[in-house]
């Protein structure tokens, strides 16, 4: 899929490493185990794409903006799995299963700190550092207002558009948009190519949301339901709670902190046999299709096939 | 002993309260709390004075940058009174208390964000940035290295002194420095002034741990050996460690994860019968006679005085 950058993807691996190295061993450890998760690169890869279609291309220049996005991605990472008490992701251990809770607070800190050190250096101007910090704003409103909603099972979609929309689709944005600002790409197909950002990113998210419904553990490598076992309803859920015969049925567990396994089970059952899955599997089509259609036109022929490759693979999604 | 720039602290607080608010309302309360939790605005005063001495003086553009020290500070405790399991802070309950961890952790992470934000609004050039940014890589590198030498009774006192540069001595050092360049203080005139910054803020922290050994619990608002027990050994305490008589029992005692409250209070007693609190308290009389020797002899005198206030004030500090 990023085959056109793959070589830059190799370079950004050690513009990574070089960010998280500090005089002090363990705190480089930490940021080492961290930058080397198994992170799939998809922020700093969609930065870097858009910057190659502009015209002022410096892979030396983009480096550190793109470094600068998985870090940032990174560190927030971090600070989900203390707060989730996750003790995998990606199938390795995480920072809070490894160091502890107050360690992992600390390394994500220190990693949004180091981001914000590699935009400093390489003087992007004040459009890109506070485009920066407002995602930073955003990603942890976004989880506080997730966190605040709680067992509630609000029905309410614009809520639900505008939490992901922070939590994923901002971001997405912004990598797209500012590999385009820095790349030398045209005010206008930089706006679109922010729009497609947007767009793959509400699919990405919202397909993330269905994984948690549909697969099975072994499949997702988290235990199914995870979602609605920590009280967060999604698309489909919030379509089934609307519109199922069992939509009684299924309010009581969504809302119930206490929910068994076997009431988890359920509610998979009562949202699988909803329409909710259809739902949002349409609106991730929907907006597949839209992100795929406002793709510029001056993109370079390899350049927007690799941004439509992206899209197709949100899409066929099944990791 | 911040008359002088009174009504600059004032709008200040204007500033700090615009920096927090959101769009989301809980968002806006938590960040109201912490910023008027009872802040003594140590960080923003020594920014302003600095900033007054220089022939630029603007207190437009210096109130974000102010204002971001402050923020930077305050998200900085939050997290740590995660970390801490506190409860109260200056008498007031802590966000972690209030709001539970999950929350807080957020706030701290969209504090820290603002804080860039506003920094990245105001364009001060990329030296101020990365300086912040610096700043924040160390705050969390300290508090790393601090959790990693619990209960060890290492006795390194250049580990010591290095961490409390990281944690107290170079955010000081910083406020002034950057309230210099902001404020187009001559080069030397600045170094010096960051020279002064760093000195009170040893001799702020060491002053810190003195109180935590001789005051009351009462006095302190917090547990006297509250050190001691979470097993971080201060300037005193190395003292006792390789000088008392008792330096055996005082190991012990400290590398005890479990000590019970007994066992804090012997700990307490063989410091103060060593030398450790005098060798502490003329390392603080040195750093502050250094600190008022370096101060640029071009400060307007109203402004040198109030730098002179603030060292005597921290060799006074019983708070």
């Amino acid at each position: 899929m990023f085959d056109v950058i793959k070589s830059d993807l190799e370079q950004l691996e050690e513009t990574l490493l070089a960010a998280v190295t500090a005089p002090q061993e363990l705190v480089t450890e930490i940021g080492t185990h961290l930058v080397t998760a198994g992170g799939k690169r998809i922020r700093p890869a969609l930065s870097l794409l858009a910057a190659h279609g502009g015209k002022d291309f410096d892979l030396g220049r983009m480096l550190p903006l793109a470094a600068a996005l998985e870090l940032i991605h990174t560190a927030s990472l971090v600070h989900d799995d203390v707060i989730d008490e996750a003790d995998t992701r990606r199938g390795k251990p995480t920072a809070n299963a490894k160091w502890g809770n107050q360690i992992s607070i600390l390394s994500g800190d220190f990693i949004f700190a180091r981001a914000f050190r590699l935009i400093a250096e390489h003087d992007y101007g004040s459009y890109v550092s506070k485009r920066l910090a407002e995602l930073v704003c955003n990603l942890s409103t976004g989880e506080i207002l997730q966190d605040q909603q709680v067992y509630q099972a609000s029905c309410d979609l614009e809520d639900y558009y505008d939490r992901i929309s922070k939590k994923t689709a901002d971001f997405l944005e912004i990598c797209c948009e500012l590999g385009g600002v820095v790349g030398g790409m045209e005010s206008e197909d930089t706006k679109r190519l922010a729009v497609y950002g947007h767009s793959i990113g509400m699919a990405f998210q919202i397909t993330d949301d269905l994984l948690d419904i549909m697969e099975t553990s072994e499949q997702i490598g988290k235990p199914a339901g995870n979602d609605i076992r920590q009280g967060i309803v999604t698309l489909p859920v919030i379509r089934a709670l609307t519109g199922s015969a069992d939509a009684k049925e299924l309010r009581e567990i969504v809302t119930d902190p206490e929910m068994t396994d076997a009431m988890v089970e359920k509610a998979l059952e009562i949202v699988k046999a909803s329409d909710g899955v259809d739902f949002a599997q349409a609106k991730v089509d929907a907006y597949l299709v839209q992100a795929k259609k406002i793709l510029p036109e001056s993109l370079p022929g390899e350049i927007r096939e690799a941004f439509v490759m992206v899209a197709d693979f949100i899409g066929e999604r099944n990791f």
